[in-house]
C-alpha cells in the first residue's frame, strides 16, 4: 500500500517542478518587482476583494464600486505583464481545481455525488 | 519533468487503496445496507443539511430546529456502526484536508500565505 502523504509530496513536487508554476512565479516575481505595476494590481486585488466581502455579507454594491472595478479592470488588461500574470494565474487554478476533481473521485464514488455538482 | 495529472491519478489510486478510506467504504456500505440505519442517517445528515442551509441564507433557526438535530445526535450516537461510520468520515476528511494543503504550499508560498490561515 501507498502511503498518500508520500505521493501528496510528489504531487507538490511536480507543481512545484511544472512550466505552468515556473511561468507562473515568473510573472508574479516580474509583477511584483516593478513598483508601479505591483501598486496597480494591489489596488485592483483590493477592490475585487472589498466587491466579494459585500456580496458574502449581502450588502449593496453601488454603481461607483462597479465603475470603479471596471476603470481598474481596463488599466489592468493594457498592463502587458499584469494581463499575462492574470491568464497564468487563471490558468494554474484551473489546473488545481483539475486536480483536486481527481482526488475527490474516491469520495465522489462512494457517496455518488456525480462530478459535474462538484466543481 | 512529471506530469501533474499522473502523479493526481497516483494519489486517486493511493487514496482508494488506503486502509482509512476501504475501512470508511465498508462501514458506509454497512450502514446504508441496512434499511433502519440508512433511514436514521439519511434523516439526521438532512436535519444538519437544512440547518446549514438556514445558517447560510441568514435564517433564524429556532429551539425546535436545535433540539431536533440534538435528539437525532443522541440516538446516532448510540448507533454502534453509524458512530463509527462518523468517525471515519471525520478521520477521511481530516486526510484529505491535509493532502490539499501539501498540494496547496507551492502556491502559498508564492502568494505568501501563511499555511495556518489556509485550513
Amino acid at each position: 500500500m501507498t502511503n498518500v502523504y508520500d505521493v501528496a509530496y510528489s504531487l507538490e513536487k511536480a507543481i512545484r517542478e511544472s512550466d505552468d508554476f515556473k511561468h507562473l512565479k515568473l510573472l508574479y516575481d516580474q509583477v511584483n518587482n516593478d513598483e508601479s505595476s505591483k501598486r496597480l494590481f494591489d489596488r485592483f486585488r483590493e477592490t475585487q476583494f472589498e466587491l466579494q466581502q459585500k456580496q458574502m455579507m449581502g450588502q449593496d454594491i453601488s454603481d461607483e464600486d462597479i465603475q470603479k472595478a471596471q476603470q481598474q479592470f481596463t488599466l489592468i488588461q493594457q498592463h502587458e505583464a499584469i494581463s499575462r500574470l492574470m491568464q497564468a494565474e487563471e490558468r494554474m487554478s484551473m489546473i488545481i481545481n483539475d486536480l483536486n476533481k481527481v482526488i475527490m473521485k474516491p469520495l465522489e464514488e462512494l457517496y455518488g455525488i456525480p462530478n459535474n455538482l462538484n466543481q
